[in-house]
Formats: structure tokens, C-alpha cells, sequence
């Protein structure tokens, strides 16, 4: 028979001395989650029969895994990144808040501070010229009207033709494929940049680790990142996912939604090309537009506390 | 009300699905335990109405408590380790493993490896001796039916007059107060050694970090960890922590048990201190014995696989 102390006095009397419910300092929120997650993690020790090794090898995985900074891909990984925007849907719907883009995940590679740029964009740093494909990519900012919403920051972000991201991969310049760009009158955004790679995880880091031991890969479909944001509006976190890719409805973190997959069009014409000033005679085109739900409340202007890298730019 | 979706198709489909269960690769093992992780991690979550910033805020913790090496400290800051011991004693007495010495706590701070030697050991460098009070550790191992175990391992580590230990702490010399003595023809160990001052949680720490929202202490009372092996014998991973300590029952990583506290006696008399080779006129003597439990199998007679400083020393 299962083995249980869980639920006697003497553990029950250790747990709630360990969450701190004997003295009346700390912050009583983090006291009744920590309360939560103990008694939690020792009914799944005694549930599952955890032995001693699992236990320790577990307490080593997370050292490795916070070593790495990885903790924030593990996440969307396990599904939970993708489960909070599900139930933020759902808080939403009972809240009368529908309409207007669907929201994604953030994923753990945003940088605040990117250069701010009016209308148009010009994102990448030219070093990948020689075997990346040109991306246009444009689109309008609307309200859940259909109104074009001007002066909205559409912040975006994503890989290079390797899959990796700047700031995170040194080898490429500061900021390189991160750009603010402010609507114009119509609400328009454009920019050119490159069309981006699938992002997948180190492979020798324990995200995949993890990974392998649930039998999974770590790879994502090719995509673009965007927060999006403007005065009386509700702030929206959200991606493109591109159409054609091998991962579209097999990524990892589970980031791709219906309405969120562009339409990239790659395009074989030379004097097209030329018009547009790339050379070669090959290059790629990215429509997509965004609505906006109204701001129910001035906060909801703004994207969640989140730590990121470089918060202070 | 609250808003729930974890037990909707859709999400459990997702779990299922990042816990690898749509797949017959990796491991079931794994599957199971992280299948309840991920379900009960969503459960908190929705029960708690955990807010985007408090989820983010965590995710960033826990980098950092990883970064630190510190996750094997804050687990038995949470009592989930004296947890385990009270659930391998309750187990032990459905097997009819009983009597002994207690078990207890083993912390992060092993390092395999450290010197061999018989019967009687000098622990320390020479580096504190301006400061620290030297101490005549002293005892025998026997069996629970008090015959002494010659040839047992004695393997024993502790820390230095600032509470910091070898390896962890660089200035100090390699494997200083770390020991292995080999019990004599009379299952008796010996060692001079100096007193340890109690160890706390690095003030600028995550673990500490997490202590103060808790509204706690991260302080032990001076203690001395021991792991104990000879053939034939149960592996046993247990402290002596010294009385008259401020912590001694206000520790926060909840080592201190009934049956594991050294009456450490401190003498002031410069006659015996010059017989026992010491510098001045005061010293201490502890004396301690063990009493193992017989193997119920040989597996019993090493200790966990858990990850360890130096493993393969």
C-alpha cells in the first residue's frame, strides 16, 4: 500500500510553518501560493511513489534549467504558455470581451528598446543578404470596426535566417530584426526585412532534454512576433505563424492559432524585384492586418509586468 | 466566479499532448510524473486566479534560483526534504526497517571525494586557528544491537567559522572540514576538527529572497553532516546539530530532529589543552555514536544517486 504523511498534523504543522503562516510578516498572496504548491508537490511525491533519485535528479534539472534561463521556454513548452491564453479567452468571453485579433504567446525572446521608426521599417542589418529572401511585409492596425487606428506602436520581432534571435545570439548586431514602427494616418505599418527561419531549441540544453525524455521535438514554424498598442486600446500580444511551414500545426510551444497564419507569397520576377531595390529576382511579400479591441480599463493599455531583457530601454 | 478551462477537451487534449502521451517515444516514467505537473500546475493557477505578472514573476524566480545553484537550498527551506525523510520513516516502519539513529536532511553542500583515513582524522587547514575553537569529535558506530561495525565509513563534512563550507566557499583549501574516516577494530571514529558557526542563506540570494516573502529566517544552528556506510549496513545520511544553539529548533531547513543533538561541551582548562596539542586554554569535546540498521538488500547499503559536487571523485 501507498505510503502517506501528507495529511497528518505533523506535516500539515510543517508545511504551514514553512509557508510562513506562524508569523505575520512577508506578503500573505506569496504565503497562501507557497501553502499551495508544497502540499501539491508532496501529494504528487507520495501519488506517483517518487523515489529519492527522481526527486534529486528533478532538483538538478531545475538548477540546469534556470542556469540556462531557459525556464521560460520550458513553459510554452509543457502547453502552459498556450493554457493562459485560453483561459484569459475564457475570462474574456464571460467579461463581454470578444473581437479583434487573437492573442498568442510572447515567448521568452522580446527585447524592450527597439528603434522607433514612423510607418516604415527597415529591420535587418544587411548580413544575411547573401542567402536570406527579402520580406515585405505591411498591413493596417483597425479597431474592432474596421476604423484604421493611427500612431499605434506595432513592435515586432523574430529570427533570423538561422532561427535565432538577436541580443540572445550575439553573432548579430544589436537589435537586428526588432523594430518599433509607429502607424501612420491610415493606420499602416510597413517594413522590410527578411523572411526568418523556424526557431528550435538548443540541443543540448535541458528544454529539450525535457523534450526528449516526453518523446518530443522542439521546433517552431517560422514567425514573427508583434506587440501591438495604442491609446485607448487593448494591448495585444500575438504572432504570425507562416503558411507552408513544416511545423505550422506541430510547434512545439503551440503558439500557432486559427487567424494567426500568414500568407507569405514568394514572388519570381526580376524587374519587380528590381522595383523594390532587392537584388536578385527573388523575394517574398507578408500582408497582415490587426484589429484591436476597445481598452476596458487604462491598464489594459499595457502589456503584463513580465521581466524581460533590457526592461529599463 | 472563477473562471476554469483546464478540464475542457481542448486543454486536456494540450497536456496530453505536451506530456508526450500522443507519442511512443521518450519515457512513460517521465510522461506520467510531468502528465501531473502540468494538470496540477493549471489547477493552481485557475484556483488561485495566479495573475499574468505573479506567473511571469515566477518563471523569472525560478531562472535565477537555478542561475544560483540554489534550488537544493530552497527545497528543504519549504520542509519538502524533512518531508521526505518523515516519509521514508513511515515507509521504513510498514517495512519493519526500525531503530538507529535518525536520518536526516543531507542539504546541497556534499563533495565527494574527500580524504581517507583510519580511525582519526585532522579536518581543518590551520587557516582559523586565530579565531576558531578547536573540537574533538568523537564516537562509534555499531549496529542497532550495539555490536561497533569496524571498517564503516565515516564521511563527514561541515563548515568553517563563518558557517561557509570547502569547494562552495573558494577561499578555503580543498576539502577543508571534509573527511572520510574509516571506523577502527572498535567501530571507533576520531576527529579534531574546529567548531562550526551555523550557516545561513546568502542574504542576496533567491532563496533568501523567497524566505522574506515568507516572512522567515534563513539561519541554522551549527551543525555536522555525516553519511555513514559499511557492508551489510543501511546507508545512513544524517547531522549532528550542536546544542545550545540559537536555531537549534528554529532551523530553516528543519534538519534538527529528537535523537540528533550533540551535547558539545566547551572546556577552559590550559593544562589539557596543552596535552590535547592546542594553542591556549579552551577547546571542545563531542562525543556521538551511530547505530545502523542492517541492509534489508544490498542497494540499501549506498547512498541516493543524487546529483552531487565532484560525483565522480
Amino acid at each position: 500500500m501507498t505510503v502517506k504523511v501528507s495529511h497528518t498534523a505533523e506535516i500539515q504543522n510543517l508545511f504551514n510553518e514553512a509557508a510562513g503562516l506562524n508569523n505575520d510578516q512577508g506578503s500573505p498572496r506569496v504565503k497562501q501560493i507557497m501553502l499551495r504548491i508544497i502540499n501539491d508537490a508532496a501529494k504528487i511525491i507520495e501519488d506517483l511513489e517518487i523515489t529519492d533519485d527522481e526527486f534529486w535528479k528533478t532538483v538538478d534539472y531545475l538548477n540546469r534549467l534556470g542556469g540556462r534561463n531557459e525556464v521560460g521556454l520550458l513553459v510554452p513548452g509543457l502547453g502552459l504558455e498556450h493554457f493562459l491564453d485560453v483561459l484569459q479567452d475564457a475570462k474574456d468571453a464571460q467579461a463581454g470581451l470578444t473581437g479583434g485579433t487573437p492573442r498568442t504567446i510572447e515567448g521568452p525572446l522580446y527585447v524592450a528598446g527597439a528603434p522607433l521608426v514612423e510607418g516604415e521599417a527597415r529591420m535587418d542589418d544587411g548580413s544575411e543578404l547573401d542567402r536570406a529572401t527579402v520580406m515585405f511585409l505591411e498591413g493596417v492596425v483597425t479597431d474592432t470596426q474596421g476604423q484604421p487606428v493611427a500612431g499605434a506602436v506595432v513592435d515586432l520581432w523574430h529570427a533570423n535566417t538561422q532561427g535565432n534571435y538577436s541580443y540572445f545570439d550575439k553573432s548579430q548586431s544589436d537589435y537586428n530584426l526588432r523594430r518599433r514602427i509607429v502607424t501612420d494616418s491610415e493606420g499602416r505599418y510597413r517594413a522590410r526585412s527578411i523572411v526568418p527561419n523556424g526557431y528550435g531549441c538548443a540541443p543540448d540544453g535541458p528544454t529539450q532534454e525535457c523534450l526528449d525524455l516526453l518523446g518530443r521535438h522542439g521546433q517552431r514554424p517560422a514567425h514573427i512576433h508583434f506587440f501591438i498598442s495604442a491609446p485607448g486600446h487593448r494591448h495585444l500580444t500575438t504572432q504570425i505563424n507562416l503558411a507552408g511551414e513544416q511545423y505550422l500545426w506541430d510547434d512545439f510551444a503551440y503558439a500557432t492559432r486559427d487567424g494567426l497564419v500568414g500568407d507569405i507569397q514568394f514572388v519570381e520576377d526580376a524587374a519587380a524585384a528590381h522595383d523594390r531595390g532587392v537584388q536578385g529576382n527573388r523575394f517574398a511579400t507578408l500582408a497582415f492586418d490587426f484589429q484591436l479591441q476597445k481598452a476596458p480599463a487604462p491598464q489594459a493599455e499595457q502589456r503584463s509586468k513580465r521581466p524581460r531583457a533590457l526592461q529599463q530601454a
